[in-house]
């Protein structure tokens, strides 16, 4: 994969796609997906990871919401990651990651991910960078170990511009119904932009065993298309099938109330 | 609460109620309990326990992705209780539930739950009658606990005719969607329906005091409006109420790119 610079790649959707259109095919692949993961639920011999990584504000919570509704939730589940525990920092950073991934069968979404432990510990300088070269190679080996084991991963990162972000913020502040994801720390983190993109380029550039899936997020519609699309493909592509009639007894005989 | 006899409740909508009205009236509902799981989530005070009970094939299933599909999964999720593993057993039966009941702002299903343990167990005579009478004692002092510290729980049968139930096992032979379902089990343990109504009816009347309700299943479309009615009813009973803005900075300065 050629070296990524998020500075080269657009955050908004091309000029020349309808966006009423695309909206209407989004709609479509959610329901191949709810087809799709009920398959999966069924023939229980795979799972699916979806990491969702991006800066605060960047659509993370909106792209699960949107694309991820609708699905039985039987079959998906969702675990934010926040920051660590007195017990889960008293172990390996990937001790409560390896804890929460999906079983076979289910779909498992990160909203956040073992990702912020060569982001936010490493802009903050709490780790030195030994320690982020261990922790590729460490992320690249567990990864290995999930999709050797029928775990298929996806990884999107929300590419916000630094003014689509600060619209966002904006918005927590006068939308009553958005108040509450407000934080102080977003602006303060916020003046560490360029440390956190240099921070996620390499990240690209050191953990793309598993593909990444850069996604322009500056409009949801054409952000929550392309997770739907990727989501779907990725689904498809597993050729998953109902399983056959198990039993013992092909006639059971009528039986008592 | 007055004693229950499940023979003489019935297990199909009233007559004079209208299929289609019904329905229409459920994707309604279904809409509120999205707004209000939002603002669960956002004030995260309270959470919401949601219990499903019922006999094979009695549309437990059904219920959770028809009622709760829609929903955000980032504030739900389902938990299926099954054949507890040897180190459950070897606690007491409330510890794994324990361990997976709603935290702070979110919705919880359980299907099947800690009932399991006063039910299947009685009526194998896995457990003798001292064991039942303390499990109910138990289940009690246990849910006082949960709705003590600001979990609502809605506990739902599913209750299903004896022919209803032979109409859906014999179904999962036939449909190649739900053939994954089968379970000649299923059709072993049908024969102790009789014993499975009385421990039922025994629940119902020593473990009340957070209230059953007898869902007619016969129809989905009928029992997946009352369950929808119950949800919304109850969340909104919650007077939920976004969050206001917290910020120590009322006016951020603007962040260097």
């Amino acid at each position: 994969m050629a070296e990524i610079k998020l500075s080269k790649i657009q955050t908004v959707a091309p000029k020349n796609i309808d966006k009423e259109a695309t909206k209407t095919k989004t709609i479509a692949l959610i329901e191949e997906i709810k087809e799709l993961q009920n398959v999966l639920m069924a023939s229980a011999k795979k799972s699916l990871l979806v990491i969702i990584q991006g800066m605060d504000a960047s659509g993370k919570d909106g792209a699960c919401r949107n694309v991820f509704s609708g699905i039985n939730p039987a079959g998906i589940s969702v675990h934010a990651f926040k920051k660590p525990s007195d017990e889960e920092f008293a172990h390996d950073f990937l001790w409560r990651v390896h804890h929460v991934v999906p079983e076979k069968g289910q779909i498992k979404i990160f909203n956040r991910s073992h990702y912020e432990d060569v982001l936010i510990q490493r802009v903050h300088k709490w780790i030195d960078e030994a320690t982020v070269k261990h922790r590729f190679d460490a992320i690249n080996n567990f990864e290995k170990l999930l999709e050797q084991n029928g775990t298929k991963i996806l990884k999107f990162y929300m590419h916000i511009s630094p003014e689509g972000q600060l619209a966002n913020l904006e918005e927590r502040k006068v939308n009553p119904k958005k108040m509450w994801k407000h934080k102080d720390q977003d602006w303060k983190e916020r003046e560490l932009w360029k440390e956190y993109m240099t921070a996620y380029e390499d990240v690209f550039n050191n953990c793309s065993k598993v593909e990444w899936n850069i996604i322009p997020t500056d409009q949801n519609w054409y952000k929550e298309y392309l997770i739907a699309q990727k989501v779907r493909d990725t689904l498809k592509a597993m050729k998953l099938e109902y399983p056959k009639l198990v039993t013992a007894e092909p006639k059971p005989v009528a039986t008592k109330k």
